[in-house]
């Protein structure tokens, strides 16, 4: 297996970015290899910090990247040798079995949906993703996240479904219960686009559970929760401020007297225990379902850690053999319901595909 | 001042509602009442547990109460003796300056908003809101909190003018920073409604901030925060949410050691204290802004405390003159856009108000 790095992606890159790839190539076996796109002196100056010999890690050069500053639709034409770029064509191209990246979300998902990997065959649209650690350990996989801030009620189905192959085939659950994330439990409740997309799962043979409150997803009522990109972003958003927020007062209060610094230490591994859930690098990156191609997202303020937990996340998506579960999911799909997606790529995207097959 | 409270309003009515009944009565001054509506024989059964000896305490009769499970457009015929309905109905008749109920909220929206409070003049829809208490003791005003799933951009810039007007006529901010709730805080980010709404706001004499995203909320860099009904409930309940899962692992994770245990009592007044925060007992309920009288509605597990509080609020309101605020706010608000509200009610409402005319 290869998976590539895209190296000049964190906000503090390339220190993460190379640090996380170290340590995730610590654990690799010896048929895995990582590969680092960015600026070769700066990643080379970086891998020289660790002890890197015999680790199966290659560097590829690219001479730009991508920052938080730039326009997701202009990026491709702005900077064509972006490290972000240049990593997803390597997988494109057969070269790499999946990418992470820690850069800028919209020039991601631009870039590996409209210029490189392109979406999946009948998928209206791909759905960023976050995998949250809930009670009991349980992974629940939330979509969208963000790639679809007005989602259609076609569009949020299909992130049920791709969300259910996640789960699935990556996270190995046998019957993913799928659920709408909604303001309250019962039918009807929701916005428009939640009553409408609940009649769509009601009638597939996806095992939904109907809507969840954000209290049920926290306890792990359900395996996939569906929601459009904003209010996904605003949850996910409001969990880690909440979260922040909490270890903050907390750090202020335990140092105000001597007697909270002990109360403090005692109960640190509570704390740490707590704060491991709540720690967005704990589980590394989001993956963007739709797409030909594992694409692992992690958050710009990751850390080495988060790195290597999204190394770690693309490498079970290859093995579990995602792409593919999802490559025949929407085939069924698209044989099964009255409304199929369009079976040709529209024309741009046919023209441009002629001269640059997609590896399958 | 007379605050009627809706004595069968929450879910184990009418213990909390009337023992936060007494617990406000008892902080009351000499000239100010409360009437408690509901079903005689039990509200004086839990009346006798308390010393409610010369405490300003009324008891209005009424055989009937809404439940969860009751219909919002239905329940004003099917129950007609309702204590929501009669409660409203003392305000809109004159005989009290506000209601408090913690009683099912798609029941009082519809019963204060189309049956007994109507609309104040210009607005769309009425909003219904939460006071967050944020970093620093600050109060935020959100602004809809569910009323309104799907928002349209004028509602959403309503729903800013009147929670500016109540951070400064209840809260005595005197310039409230209004902001957007969005998935980013740059210009443009949100889905159509946000980035529709953020042009009204702009345009507005308001002091508009632009986005913010739940970071910025919790951290008190607005006074008001304007967002659909869908989102806010979801943003809300998901606080709610993530600070119960961490009390409940917090509870769990103490109790496992002596050492924790001691800890745990060493660390408990900062416990307490984001406790707290996190309470919305705390806060009691939320105004619903937009009709012509004052609404707090309490959440259907509260406390007495929360019902002690909401009063409270109630409270407060009738002091700043939020109605009046909120008329005359309109009334601007209608001479300056040019797209005005209807200056008339809708036919069916003109029909009932010229047997029932609703006191200024």
């Amino acid at each position: 297996m290869r998976i590539v790095i895209d190296a000049m992606g964190s906000d503090r890159h390339p220190v993460p970015d190379v640090e996380g790839a170290v340590l995730a190539a610590r654990e690799l076996g010896a048929h895995d290899r990582l590969i680092l796109v960015g600026d070769q002196a700066r990643i080379a100056q970086e891998l020289n910090k660790h002890d890197t010999a015999d680790l199966p890690i290659e560097v590829v050069h690219a001479s730009q990247h991508v920052d938080m500053h730039d326009n997701p639709t202009q990026t491709a034409r702005q900077k064509p040798d972006s490290s972000m770029l240049v990593a997803m064509k390597l997988v494109r191209d057969g070269q790499a079995d999946a990418v992470v990246t820690a850069g800028n979300t919209g020039a991601a998902l631009t870039l590996a949906t409209l210029h490189t990997l392109q979406r999946i065959r009948g998928v209206r649209r791909p759905a960023l993703t976050s995998l949250l650690r809930v009670e009991n350990n349980q992974l629940v996989v939330m979509a969208d996240l963000g790639a679809n801030p007005d989602a259609q009620p076609e569009w949020m189905f299909q992130f049920g479904v791709m969300g259910s192959l996640y789960a699935q085939h990556v996270l190995g659950q046998t019957r993913p219960r799928v659920a709408l994330l909604s303001n309250g439990e019962e039918e009807g409740k929701g916005n428009q686009v939640v009553r409408q997309s609940a009649a769509l799962f009601a009638n597939s043979n996806l095992n939904f559970i109907g809507n969840v409150e954000p209290k049920e997803v926290l306890q792990g009522a359900a395996d996939v929760v569906v929601t459009d990109g904003f209010v996904g972003n605003v949850m996910l958003k409001t969990m880690e401020a909440v979260g922040e927020a909490f270890f903050r007062v907390m750090r202020r209060e335990l140092l105000r007297n001597p007697l909270r610094i002990l109360g403090g230490f005692l109960i640190s591994p509570v704390l740490r225990k707590i704060y491991k859930q709540v720690d967005p690098f704990e589980i590394g990156g989001a993956p963007l379902l739709g797409v030909n191609g594992v694409v692992i997202i992690g958050h710009g303020r990751t850390n080495a850690k988060g790195i290597k937990n999204a190394i770690a996340q693309a490498r079970r998506a290859v093995e579990g053999n995602l792409i593919e579960a999802i490559r025949q999911g929407m085939a069924r799909y698209i044989a099964q319901y009255s409304s199929p997606a369009p079976a040709k790529p529209r024309r741009r995207y046919l023209a441009r595909r002629r001269h640059k097959p997609i590896k399958a």
